[in-house]
């Protein structure tokens, strides 16, 4: 039987929002390897919107779960409405909107917390010992998600790296073409655009974690 | 050496701009096969703005250049510096944006005419014989940019394929995983999402698109 992923978005776009070269290709991946897959994004306004021509803030405000429909052709549900029952793992791609609207790691850094509606979607999906898969700088959320002790990667950004540990997340240094696997937690990460220098080095390492969640879903 | 690829954007969402799994995909084949790879798109406001979750217009007006940075993650550059001298290949992603802010088709149809920048930027790879792919609603710009007697695909509608025929261009019909060519003219095209059911479709042919606009830079 077909496996079903949930996939949280946080916006359309790097600086604000989700990264749209490691959302789509996570997407193609799951279809390609033949999984049912449900976007959700939480229905809040981003933190604020970037014009990513020329890298200043402009206005008005976006709303996430609007500007995330555009990577999912209309296809996105509120992620209140996500729980771990339906699903058999949850994927959540970077881009600056999973440090701005899913949580406030950009601004707060080890003290931050994850939205409300995206943690307790997470947070089921963790009680029902279903794997998750973070990439680039989503593993920020993942003390917050699964606890102290959870072991995860951002690639090797030191000041980055002190601040998941601080929150009391075990990093690991990774290569952008590698994952980093919390066996316990059933937790698999990687480092994507916080590595790459390309979109096929962001694939490469995109493409493992995803074959890895789809393993973890049978054990 | 590495061939120099340019791809025009017309926007960041498949109602409004252009379809971003289309767009990636295009990037991520390109650069896995070693192509260098600058985005373009027009500095013009978009035709409208589509609220992708509900499909209803929103205000205000958002600009071509400025939300096609969004895929471009901020490297894209104004259509009007774009010439074939610089580039061997050129490939125009499809979605909406294609036929609302490259060209006029989805208001005009067989009366519509292409965005002036975009037009001479696309005839100026006609001039020099380089090979041109275009995907999903994009040929309908074809008879406008290589004029009568061009062959190409937009899939199986039989309506678009009537307004395709009647600004001289000759529709072949075409599987989603397969592509159209005209030799003499180096044009490759591809329906992707006009008959995509899954993002896994539409790759298998512009993957397609993509390995053959590169061989024809070979020739």
């Amino acid at each position: 039987m077909n496996k079903k992923v949930a996939v949280i978005l946080s916006g359309c776009g790097v600086y604000d929002g989700a990264e749209i070269h490691e959302s789509v290709i996570t997407l193609l991946r799951l279809d390609q390897r033949g999984a049912q897959v449900q976007c959700f994004a939480p229905d809040i306004d981003q933190a604020h919107v970037i014009n990513h021509l020329k890298g200043e803030e402009m206005q008005p405000a976006r709303n996430v779960l609007v500007e995330s429909a555009r990577i999912a052709r209309g296809n996105v549900k509120d992620v209140r409405e996500l729980r771990a029952d339906n699903f058999d793992a949850l994927i959540i791609p970077g881009g600056f909107g999973a440090a701005k609207n899913l949580s406030d790691f950009a601004s707060k850094g080890a003290d931050c917390t994850v939205q409300l509606d995206v943690l307790a979607a997470a947070q089921s999906f963790v009680s029902a010992a279903k794997p998750i898969g973070l990439m680039c700088i989503a593993p920020a959320m993942a003390a917050r998600i699964f606890g102290t002790g959870v072991t995860c990667t951002i690639g090797n950004d030191a000041d980055t790296a002190a601040a998941l540990g601080k929150m009391g997340a075990e990093h690991v240094d990774c290569h952008v073409e590698d994952i980093v696997e919390d066996p316990e937690r059933k937790l698999v990460t990687t480092p994507a655009y916080m590595l790459a220098n390309s979109i096929a080095e962001a694939a490469s390492g995109i493409n493992k974690l995803v074959d890895r969640v789809l393993e973890l879903t049978h054990e």
